[in-house]
């Protein structure tokens, strides 16, 4: 926090703010400085982004698209924009081809020591069709169950990818995400993967880093046309583990699976919108995303109502001044993120005209914890202003990143390949992934004080961006 | 750890341990108290406790009285003391009046806000006999649905007790299992109060301390003759949350209820005993203690295959000496701990005959944390004596306690209020409380470190109780 300090004693000290930055150096007018230190004190006593979540968790729920919990979201979406004083709501429809029906799933040792395990369905997985009985064959890795030949050494057995997010190390300098990345090629593929070698049924241990018996859900439709469609499904860590003392006993181990998921037709949903108008009007915006969908099994909370509250949190604040800033803020409540970032995709293409008027964006997907970190991902001209905003944030706790790369996180990051300039509020995890996808992600995990704090950094740097004539793009 | 240092000075110092006490000071001899101090290093080297609680959980799993997992866990235990190189080993048989079928639960709110909850039959609990449905009344305390009147205000109702063990703060002075018993008052007599007002059904918030969407079930059979037997359930800490968050909106909230839990005729099982015969005969014997049942949604890990774990391990340690101590170690693993002590009971009755050759008992069923504070539970003149083998276990970071008011833990408290010496050792929790009697009572919650550390701790005490002739009743 020495630096914030520092950071506050410069407003404290000057009437116009410059920071060094050669000719295209940013002034940031006091007025506007003081107006975003005022933004951002009281966002911080503000608790309206934790009432949201706790509004969307408790009275809409799961929200998983093509079901009547999205039907219901899109609604208390479209009705909170208004009853927070947005000038304008919306909603964009869009079709994906595959509705889902999870329906119940179970699995059980059946030999050599029955016992029950704790399972879930994959998203979009085919059922079993009654009880699918097979010897487990465990590989440590995705890369060992690529590295079995293709045909039909599998044939008649259930594959069981043990690889665990919790207990992977990353190589030296690798992501912390990394052992995400890994777990979620075996999610995301396995079922294509292990049908190519014969096996009956695909099961992995959660992608999660908990030790909840509580199985994390995950993926969308990943069926390739011409392979056998299989099961396939996530045990929690603890029956995961379970397999694996079972297995190490040297006895074939026999599971049974029963899934009575089925895929369905196209589907419909929207994403849904909110602007606050600025005072030169709609033409121009930023635009502030998070998903409105969310798995089916706990109630979105995490993932991402903490995205849906901030954001709108943010923008409703910004919208409360006195005067409105220049610029329009929009929201973005993107529906099918979790299914492949579907709900954005259809934006990308609806919007393809007006990508330009879109000057800024960014996206909490991550949680309600508090921001650590600012990337910005803009043109070189305009950094030293995106520095001199953020110092605004920097007594928040939050560090500056000049690696100047951000493309946008989550939905964003469709944008964000499209051109748009974008920030990354890189977040701590507030153990993110211990819920993420289980019946876990529920009101409780959030911790109202880290919500604040993250609602209020949007607020000042979005407030900023909106009054102040930049242009993110050079 | 101080007092750890000074103890082992003490050791390599004196040829004869003996501490001040008067006229009864107790004496260890120098080749005892080396015997003592060998093995209590060896035991924090060896892994055996956790191997024993790996092999129970996974080759086992749930047993719950009655049940398959009931039988084979005898079995197993049978074997198991043979393997370990106990002398003999064998089943006392008794029967309860009743057997209990799980059956599945459900539960789901059915209007303002329809979703599914995480819920769990109370043990013993009647089925629903199909969907229950009613609205829910809220009571902050048990003590709050006590001070209903009798009669039928609550007719049509489905009662709800929100009081939280994880937030329950305990009076001044107060013991920190207030919380524990506060919340299992209603989870035990609950449905019987719940009925004499009237309710068609009573939840509760789950008694535990953890925020996970699993519900904490527990209790044995507790109707009463003459009230209508009404179902029982304990909604995971989330989902009374979210209920207690939808209640605040002051609408009607209503709750579907499905149990198709089913209490039977009686069921025979037995407690399991492995005898480590002393060089003296069986006829003296000291007592350790755990309980051979679990509930039946983990695997038993810490509520108590860890004290399964510990007190056989313990035992077969000082089974493995050259030379056998004096006297017997029984270790007794009783059936039906988690419906009321009903092994023990029967253990009392069917050896009312042999108390006094029961020299001293103790009992894990704490989880499988470390051993903080020693609680002697004896004659006057033979606390000294406890306090000099108390030396012994110092530098295992416990600490001694002049209360001497142990009167033996779970089902232990049974023989220790028939008189028998007691000693408690008073444990680390672990989170104990997060996982007790949810599915989430499985191996990996067992931190095996301190499961040696407890496991040293009770062989080196029970060594030197077996080897000294102490008569800890005087």
């Amino acid at each position: 926090m020495r630096r914030s300090a520092f950071a506050l004693a410069l407003f404290l000290l000057s009437p116009v703010f410059s920071f060094a930055g050669g000719p295209a150096a940013a002034v940031i007018p006091q007025p506007v400085a003081e107006q975003a230190e005022l933004l951002r004190e009281g966002a911080l006593r503000d608790n309206l982004s934790v009432a949201l979540v706790e509004s969307i968790t408790t009275e809409v729920g799961p929200r998983r698209i093509g079901t009547a919990g999205d039907e219901r979201a899109r609604a208390w979406a479209l009705d909170k924009f208004i009853e927070l004083g947005f000038d304008r709501a919306w909603s964009e429809e869009f079709t994906v081809p595959h509705g889902w029906i999870r329906g119940e799933a179970s699995a059980a040792i059946v030999a050599p020591y029955p016992q029950r395990l704790v399972v879930t369905a994959l998203g979009y997985s085919v059922g079993t069709g009654g009880d699918l009985v097979g010897d487990v064959v465990e590989f440590a890795t995705f890369d060992d169950l690529l590295a079995v030949p293709e045909g039909n050494s599998l044939k008649g057995k259930i594959a069981f990818v043990s690889f665990s997010m919790a207990d992977y190390v990353p190589p030296p300098g690798g992501s912390p995400m990394a052992g995400y990345g890994q777990g979620t090629r075996a999610r995301g593929r396995g079922h294509v993967v292990a049908a190519k070698r014969g096996a009956e049924a695909i099961v992995i241990r959660s992608v999660g880093t908990d030790n909840n018996r509580l199985a994390h859900t995950g993926s969308g439709y990943g069926y390739q046309d011409g392979v056998r469609k299989i099961p396939a499904a996530a045990l929690s860590a603890p029956d995961a583990i379970l397999l694996q003392n079972m297995l190490k006993r040297g006895k074939p181990v026999t599971l049974k699976l029963n899934l009575t998921s089925e895929i369905t037709g196209p589907v419909t949903t929207a994403n849904v919108i909110g602007e606050i108008t600025g005072r030169e009007g709609s033409d121009k915006y930023l635009v502030l995303g998070a998903h409105l969908d969310s798995w089916d099994e706990g109630t979105g909370a995490i993932d991402d109502g903490a995205g849906v509250g901030s954001m709108m949190a943010a923008a409703a604040i910004i919208g409360r001044l006195k005067k409105r800033p220049r610029r329009s803020i929009r929201v973005l409540l993107f529906g099918g993120e979790e299914i492949g970032l579907t709900g954005v995709r259809a934006y990308a293409e609806q919007h393809a005209d007006d990508m330009p008027a879109q000057l800024l964006g960014a996206e909490v997907d991550s949680g309600g914890g508090r921001v650590n970190t600012l990337v910005s991902g803009v043109g070189e001209q305009s950094v030293p202003a995106v520095r001199a905003m953020y110092e605004l944030i920097a007594p928040l706790g939050i560090e500056w990143s000049d690696a100047n790369d951000a493309k946008g996180d989550s939905d964003m990051s469709v944008l964000g390949g499209a051109g748009m300039p974008a920030l990354s509020f890189e977040q701590n995890s507030n153990n993110y992934f211990h819920y993420h996808h289980t019946p876990n992600d529920t009101f409780d995990k959030i911790i109202p004080e880290d919500m604040r704090y993250l609602t209020a950094a949007y607020a000042t740097m979005f407030y900023l961006a909106a009054e102040l004539d930049i242009d993110f793009r050079q």
